[in-house]
């Protein structure tokens, strides 16, 4: 008698829902939609204007998923719900909010609905530079320890620079918000009515580690006076750990959604994390890339030495037993999107539409007729900034050797060149500092869709890359780590690593780098690195005064 | 009893004939025809592909052009032919091409159709930049006393560097030649059958001047032993000062094209070079940028001292007696037309379709809401590699602070602003060679149509920018050195300084720099200048690697 498992997947754009077969892993149905309010980065919706690097969501917009996926996927799987054994769950991050002592976020409430600071700031919100900047120089100033394990930098996309700019510019928000709590977080507390903060969302996005805790409250307070006990205030909910049964689902909103009743909801983890269970990763050394709209790394290791710019040495952080480093690129996907939203001529989107192709298809058909360096383009990746290694989104993105002859699809290469540059990037930091990289996985949608875009990976890395996990992944590691949570005897397995080896969705496809486009990459790495450098660690800070002067 | 001259302009992509009162210079008709093969740089009329960097020209066009427009622009004007008293005619350089000693094409010849060598190679045919080089780099290495006249560095844009790969890359269309020829001297010699060579595209495009001549022998001999008598050899037709009459029309010219019997044709000038007497400039001091799809700049000095990357210190060189300075970016409309074609999201085309707008129109009303500095995008305005300061055809555009909330309207007023600081590099390159600046014309295209462009310059050099000359600038240029060359006693002028004053269209709007953007402006080109040196001047030659990468 089979048994199956939900894993429940929130992304930028989107929330998806995937029912598993417990035995191996393999999906039976899933169903995704469309946040309504997508990303706000210009208005709230009632046209209060934002700041130029805000990115805000809407609570209602995921309550909005588990309705219009649950109850769906269920049913398209046409299985019996109560062999259902569990749901996992896992989210972007840190997207946050601020809630009252009912969990009722304050941006549903009377009063705070024009007030932008009430919503949740997504992950890639980068109104709060300056705080995180600030943060980051006291913690070097009081020589913090856990500053290492950050890469040397706290981001302001991570949970308490984004809390510190509430304090600071809404203050009646701060007062008014009972919680600081991770949207991964908030939504388990939807389902379960239990408010707990997960151990991977904590580590990684809160500063914490299960040595030491929090930052100290001296720390706190030489951040901001009234930000000394910000960690007795505002994030109270106790820590759980990965791999365990939060609490089971609320009897109102298994009724609500279709679930069985009593279904265990398992702790909650990061999208990208989430990726490591599902693609098979068990050993140190291995590394993994999430390629969507932003690309996130995961790499296992059993060294646990800190590596500048990128945030790691967590240990448990993903997998039970070993140090798991994150690092990211804050944008992948969205450079390509942003190029064909604005500077492709009408004239390919007529020929697409002609022969009944995406945009990116045809582009890609086009920009893989060029060979490595036939463009003479070289760009940064940084329209969004830069995430690994160098932890500063107040970089931008730039291009290079433009000519007259340029075309749409050699820039739409070069930007896939460039990602690739900055993965690359990433991996040579992880070496320099220690931590093996030998084996390299691609998930997520771009690995999936893209055969130009990985041969170039494969090309520029100089390693295989093997492409793996389902088109849903996260979802997939969510249901793996909730398989393991409830135990073999529930019909789950005991262990994650049995649950891995069980139902992981691996290498599907491999991509060997082809010698001679190697030798030209090689050359254009070291073009890259040039002007990462120059451009990304201060010897020319034109990129910051211009934003600077671009104002705010 | 009213007298007339015809001025005929050749530019880049079309010619066009302007009839003119002698009186008061008023323009009383004008005609255009587009050169039906336009620039062909992807490949010739038979397929035949071209490498990068190449931009040919068809002569039949030209022919095409007189036929065109001269028959047409006398009946339009009104008047009884025989009133006209002299045609003036420039043209763009050096366009320049191969004929035999009857004067006939090499390209129109049997066996040469399909040789791209035996085209003409327009100003901006970059092929030759390695021969270029090597003559800067001779004529360093022998301390040659030219150098210095023409900014201490041989353009591939120039006559002989485009010989020399005639020679080196097509040896039997150099052994065919008999002439190689400016198309502004095969233009004349169709009208009148005598094959001479204007002072001015010898002087500023053929190395030469009136005190020592054309480099030595053994200067040619030091590039390429093949090449030391090619004076000798290839460019043998007599050299003749401007303001004069070249010969009258011939009779069957005459006949074929409705013009006057023996009409005299004056000696020809360069396009941009026309644009100063019909500007009104007289004194030293002036500047003009004469704006089009790329910049010409020509400056009058009674100084004569030798500017870094500047050719200049032509004695003679526009108007008797003054020294005159070219400068040029290789690239002005050009860098927009780019941009429109390639990288405009098609909803701006709808929506300037629906409105009845040029796209550029529709793109230059959405950049004018942008205060400067707002987009926080920087380029460096080298799509078409930069001719002054640098003189450098390897280099290559570059924008920078691009980020997912970029739009194209942004980078369209990017491309503006940095054309702009472009020319505010070459006026302080003046200013510290001590050549003063005093007072900035704008003339051509971009400086008629585009308001907000205007403004952008005048806040970028903090200085008035005075709008002058006809729609027509270098046609009446020429038209007025006509009425000049041929005399009082014809109905026209003697000496061109009384010819400037009665004819000039001088001074129509002045856009006055506005103090608040001056200052930002400041910032912003410190920060272009600094680039400008990084990329230009040696410190990271990327961009020349990149297109050596790029291949040919």
């Amino acid at each position: 008698m089979s048994k199956y498992v939900i894993g429940l997947d929130y992304g930028t754009l989107s929330g998806r829902a995937v029912v598993v077969d417990v035995k191996d892993g393999r999906q039976l149905a899933s169903a995704v939609y469309e946040y309504p309010h997508a990303v706000m980065d210009r208005c709230l919706p009632d046209g209060t204007p934002l700041p130029a690097d805000w990115a805000l969501q809407h609570p209602a917009d995921y309550i909005e998923v588990l309705e219009n996926t649950l109850p769906q996927v269920v049913e398209k799987a046409g299985i019996n719900k109560e062999d259902i054994i569990a749901l996992g769950l896992d989210f972007t991050s840190s997207t946050v909010m601020p809630v009252d002592a009912k969990g009722m976020p304050l941006c549903f409430m009377e009063g705070f609905q024009h007030e932008k600071h009430a919503y949740v700031k997504l992950w890639k919100h980068h109104g709060a530079q300056e705080q995180a900047d600030r943060m980051t120089r006291v913690a070097q100033e009081r020589n913090e320890p856990w500053l290492e394990n950050y890469g040397g930098k706290v981001s302001s996309e991570w949970a308490l620079p984004k809390l510190l700019e509430v304090m600071e510019e809404a203050p009646q928000v701060y007062a008014a918000m009972d919680e600081w709590i991770e949207a991964l977080d908030w939504v388990s507390f939807q389902l379960t009515g239990k408010l707990i903060r997960s151990y991977c969302a904590a580590g990684y996005k809160f500063l914490w580690n299960k040595h030491t805790g929090f930052p100290s409250e001296d720390y706190f307070a030489a951040v901001h006076p009234d930000f000394a006990r910000v960690m007795h205030e505002k994030v109270k909910a106790p820590i759980q750990e990965l791999v365990s049964v939060a609490a089971p689902v609320t009897d109102e909103m298994a009724e609500r959604l279709n679930l069985p009743k009593g279904l265990p909801v398992c702790v909650g983890i990061l999208d990208a994390h989430a990726g490591v269970p599902a693609v098979g990763m068990t050993k140190p050394g291995q590394l993994m890339i999430v390629m969507g709209t932003s690309a996130c790394f995961m790499a296992l290791s059993d060294n646990g030495a800190p590596v500048k710019g990128i945030c790691g040495a967590l240990e448990d952080g993903i997998l039970p037993g070993y140090f798991c480093y994150e690092a990211g690129q804050s944008c992948m996907g969205d450079h390509y999107a942003w190029l064909t939203k604005n500077a492709v001529p009408r004239e390919y989107f007529a020929e697409a539409e002609k022969r009944g192709m995406h945009i990116q298809t045809y582009l890609t058909e086009l920009a893989d007729k060029l060979r490595p360096g036939e463009s003479g383009l070289l760009a940064l990746d940084w329209w969004n900034g830069n995430r690994s290694v160098l932890v500063d989104f107040d970089l931008t993105g730039m291009i290079l050797g433009l000519t007259l002859q340029t075309r749409a699809e050699e820039i739409y290469r070069a930007l896939i060149e460039a990602t690739a540059y900055g993965s690359r990037m990433i991996v040579e930091t992880f070496r320099e500092s220690g931590v093996e990289v030998n084996e390299l996985f691609a998930t997520g949608g771009i690995s999936q869709k893209n055969a130009m875009a990985m041969q170039i990976y494969a090309d520029v890395l100089n390693m295989p890359v093997r492409i793996a996990g389902s088109d849903q992944g996260p979802a997939l590691g969510s249901a793996i780590l909730a398989a393991a949570a409830v135990g073999k005897e529930k019909g789950g397995y005991d262990g994650h690593l049995e649950a891995i080896r069980a139902m992981a969705q691996t290498e599907q496809k491999i991509y060997m780098p082809i010698a001679e486009n190697v030798k030209v990459y090689e050359q254009l790495f070291s073009e890259y690195r040039k002007l990462h450098d120059y451009f990304g660690r201060g010897e020319n800070d034109v990129m910051k005064r211009l934003k600077k002067l671009r104002g705010k």
